[in-house]
Parts: structure tokens; sequence; C-alpha cells
């Protein structure tokens, strides 16, 4: 089986995942992330789902919930998520200043949470739950 | 030197630090995270320089940079950072609608991120910079 | 010193550890990985009687020693160890409906590890040691 | 609202939930894990939807699953995901010596996911997709 | 079996290696960690020698080793690990100076690893191997 | 905007970091990082001032600051950093027998953050803050 399964190779099964993300997104092709999930017809479909209901705004507007994916992303050192979840940011409005103070959070929060960890730091009673 | 500095054992310059923070955070003691890093006082000003900076709301509101924190402490799990985030979060609107759509993201990305790097997604080349 | 050191360049040290690598895997040559590290033979060495004596069948066998590789390489983001290892389980009899039941859990699990961290949840009494 | 969710404090659409865990499980009360997502009606039932999909055995047994959720809680550092599923791994049938194969593969992966990185190591030709 | 394996209930295997822990670092009781790796004595035994043979000083001094030691756990967030090695990184001569300047540079690591991945950086010609 | 900013191309205030940054480190270039944050000034300008504070030579050596980077790097899994300061590692000293040593004491350390995740390991009373 290849490693990218493409419209005219796939299932029926993987074609109708593949035309709900093209439908949903306005899009006439899908992501290699799409393709390279395609070889297991069922992660492909849940994990479209799940997209498709997190990602939309509601409380959150659609570039928050995006900053907060490229967050996670970064963490993670992530090189395919950061590259397709960057366009989609610049996408749902993502300027460089944007960008700019985006990455300053996430460079404080990782170098912190090293201090937090280095130094021991107990949980003040009043942040306990 | 114990674990913890507190004000009436502090150097002046770590006074100066604390007063400052107590100043502009409008509180009248210091979380455990800076009575730590007290013990390191170039460390403890450095780091309270930047979340002075960084902090504040500018392009970014301050709910959505304090869930751009939580995020990355979240990936991280880092304990501390998590307890005083959340508590400054709450403190900037963040209900619990919000913090539900939050935890499904960052759940979401860190799902996501695990399966791009096991299927060894290439990076389309649209997304490339 | 090359950043790969090959078979017909490698120190006696050296060749006897990559000829006990091709002995034992019945292969003709030996992996990148293998080749970087010899750079440094004391740590070519013991790494190689590390995995010579954890990856065998035991009361788990080859293949599921290699989906719990996996399952580490893919929350690591380890590329290389990725690529080595998915050719590796493939090998031992990975189908893709194996690697499709393996992936969900390796998602599921790092949504969840984030969930537990941000819900800050206390550890039930049941489960403490 | 607080920070973990009882049965008779819960909301319907919670106890739905609830009362399906417990049903499935055979157990008579829920984990903090999922007093803690109560607070999200929508992420606690989405998350045990996921659970209840992806868990059972298929191709994979119950405890490779388990094992599987192990090796990325451990890689993770989530000290409530190890407590609660090393229980559950031992319902499965997880024995010390299965536990003591288990941690060897989980240590020697997250020591060679490190020298992978550290050396730079390039990615064999034959293991490229 | 408990979750601690003291020295009075412990396998001759396990009182060996003990024995020669106690022996090497002219202790008179062993850490928890040994005690928790008991349930497993090939484990116990082979990690012990991993450290016994690394740790030691050769071309890097003993608290060189410590603190590259303790930067790998501060980044992992790994509580024991920093409780431990923070002790025997005292022992071997750190100062609250010399604490203060290694934590700087772990928090500035962890900061651009972040802004590395998220700037999407392509790795210079002349650093390429 | 490009992905990176050339000298020639660089804002009056861009063009005075990398200034320093070359005159500093007496290159006659900025690698790829510095052109890439340039993106965002501000960013690139803390990011440069807070590297040429923490990394310079104090308690610890230059050497072993770049060591102390190259641990989180290596753990984090960035290869821009690993490849930027093992450059930078061997300017300053680094031999391949210190990086072996180095290897060798990353690798345990990965290792054994997992082993006291996964066995849940108390905290030594006397490692207690």
């Amino acid at each position: 089986m290849p490693a990218l399964i493409e419209y005219n190779e796939a299932s029926p099964e993987v074609r109708a995942v593949y035309d709900d993300i093209m439908t949903t997104r306005k899009v006439d092709a899908v992501n290699n992330f799409w393709k390279a999930l395609a070889r297991n017809p069922d992660v492909l479909r849940r994990t479209w789902e799940s997209i498709k209901t997190i990602m939309p705004p509601g409380k959150l507007d659609a570039l928050t919930k995006e900053l907060i994916y490229l967050a996670v992303s970064a963490t993670n050192e992530c090189p395919y998520c950061l590259a397709s979840h960057s366009a989609s940011a610049r996408n749902k409005g993502m300027t460089d200043e944007i960008f700019g103070e985006f990455i300053a959070v996430v460079g404080l929060a990782n170098q912190n949470n090293a201090l937090a960890a280095a130094y021991q730091v107990p949980i003040d009673d009043q942040f306990k739950l």
C-alpha cells in the first residue's frame, strides 16, 4: 500500500471523508495528513470528525483555536503540524504581529515550565483545587 | 538557604522584584514560583521582566495569552504551571465553557502531533516556507 | 571524523559490533544509527548490547516490543526512530490493520495525558501504590 | 463548580455517561478522571466514546493496548495516567515479569530517541516511505 | 509484591545490587528509585551497571554530568529525578550560583527549541553533517 | 514577508541586532535562526539579549553551558538546535570523546526519567526541600 492514498485510488469509504473535508473547507484537494491517515479508514474518519467538531468557532474564535493548536505543536516539536497549522492560522487572520506575540508566550511558557520543575516549586494553597 | 525566600528574609534586590510584582498585579503577596526563583536574584529579575513584557494584552488579549501558556503547560505536564496559570486564566475571564473548548483543542493537537509523526507525513509543497 | 563510519573505515572494535549486529539480525549491512554511534565505540557497544538483550521475545513477543518502542518514538516525535522501527515492526508482522489500532491508542493516550494534567486530576486512592 | 463532579450532583447528561462507563466496565463507581472531565459534558462524552471505541481488543489484545498506553504515559511523565492505567494493565494480566520487559523497552526507546536526535542520524534510504 | 523492596525482604540477587550501590557510593541505604526497580531484578541490575559506568568522572567531571542529567530531567518534568539528582549535584559541588547559571541555560534552551520549531528554521548549510 | 530576512533587506532595528551578533561572535553573517526571528524584531532583540547575557562563561564555562543546551535540545528532539549548537560546542572545545560521555548521560537520564515515572517512585524524605 502506498504511503499516501490519492483520491483516484481511494476506497469509497475514504473518498466520502475526502469529499466531506473538501466540501467543509471549500478546497479542491486534501492535505498529505489525510492521505496518510487514509491507510486506516477508521482512524481517518474519527480524526476528521474530531477536527470538524472541535475546531470551528464557539466561545473561542477560529484563530484562537489555531494558536492553541500551534502552541501544542511547537512544544511537541512537530514539523508537519507547525507547517500545516501555521498556514491555517494565517488563513484565519494571523499576522506577523500576532505571531510575534504568540511565539513570545510559547517561548516563555516552555522556559518557565522547566524552571518550575527544576526549582521543585510547591503548589500554593490558593491554587489547589 | 531555604527553598522559598519569604519577603522578610529577602535581600533588597529580591524585595525590589517582589514589590514590583505586587504593585503590577495589585496583590499583597507573591506566589511560590517567585519565592523559589529568589534563590537566584538574576534569574528572578529576568524572568519577571520577561513576563511583565510579554503577558499584558497587545494584539492578543490577556486571556488568549493565558490559554496559549496553559496549552504549553498541559503538553509539558507541568503541575505547578497548570495550577497557577489556570487561576490566572479564570481571573482573566476563563469560564468552564471556554475551558471545555480549550482542552478539546489541546487534546486534539496532542493526538494529531503523534499521528503526523507516526505516519511520517511529508510536508505538502504549499505549506513549505 | 565523518558523520557516519562505514565498515571499511571502522576500527576493529567497531567492526566487531557491526559484525555482531549483522550476524544477529541476518543482514549484510548496518543502519545509519549504528554508523553514527560508531563515532563513540563505547556508546555503540553498550547501545547494541542493550538492544540485543532487551528486544528479543520473552514474556512479550517481538512485535509487541516494537509497538511499545514505536509508541515512545511517536510521543517523542523522533523521525529516525519512527522510520527505522516502523520497518522493524512490519518485518515482525505489523499489518496496516495492526498499525491502525496501534496509532489509535497512541493518539488517545497523548490526548488523555494532556487532559489529566490540565484538569489536575488527583490520583484515586485505589490507584495509589 | 467543584473540581470533581460526584454522581449525585451530576446532570442527567453526565449521569448517562457515568452509567455507561459503570455498565461497560462492570464497576460501581467512576474514577476521578471522569469526575474531572464532567465539568465539560461534551469533553466527557467524546473522551469516553473514544476510549470505548479504541481500547477493547481487536487485532491487538486488551493488555497490549494498555502497554502502548502506558508507554506513551511514561514518556510524557503523566502521574495520573500511569497510576490508573497500571491498575488497568494489571487487571488485564500484566505480571511483574511483563512489566519488567515493558519498562526495559520504554527506557531503551527513550534513550535511543535522544541518541538519534543528538547524532543527527539521516534516515536510511530503505526506511523512507 | 510491595511497591518498594526493602533490604531485609530482598532476594540475594537484589541484595547484591543494593550492596554494590552502598559500597560504591559510601552510603548505608539505597534510594526509593532502587527499591522500586527491585521489583524487576534484571532492570535493577542493568540500570545500576549503566549508572556505575556512565556517571563517574572522565573527560567530563562528576558535577558536569549531574548538570547534564538535571537538564534532561527538567525538560522532561520528572519530579523524582530532579529531587534526587539535585541532591547529588549539591553533593558534587553545585552551589546556588552554579544552579542559577544552569537554570538560565535550561530555560533559554527550552524557549529557543520552541522558537526554532515554530519559525520552521531551515538548517544552515554549514551546520549540516 | 519572506521566511528569512537577509541583512540587505532588514530594517535598521533588525540590522542593529545582526550587527551586534556579528561583532560579539566575531563572524561575518548571522545564522538562519536569527534571520527567521527577524520577522518579529522584538522577539529577535529579546532572544539575542537573553543569549548574550546567559551563554558567556561565568561559574560555568562556555562548553559546559553548550552541553546543557544540547541536553535540552536532544530531549526535545529539536533538529535545528542540535545542528547549530553541536557546531557551537565543537568551536568551544567539544571533542568526540567529550560528546561520547555527554550523550551517554543524556541517554541514561532520558531512560531513567521514564523509569521513575512508570514505577511511580515516591520522593525520599531526605530529597524533599
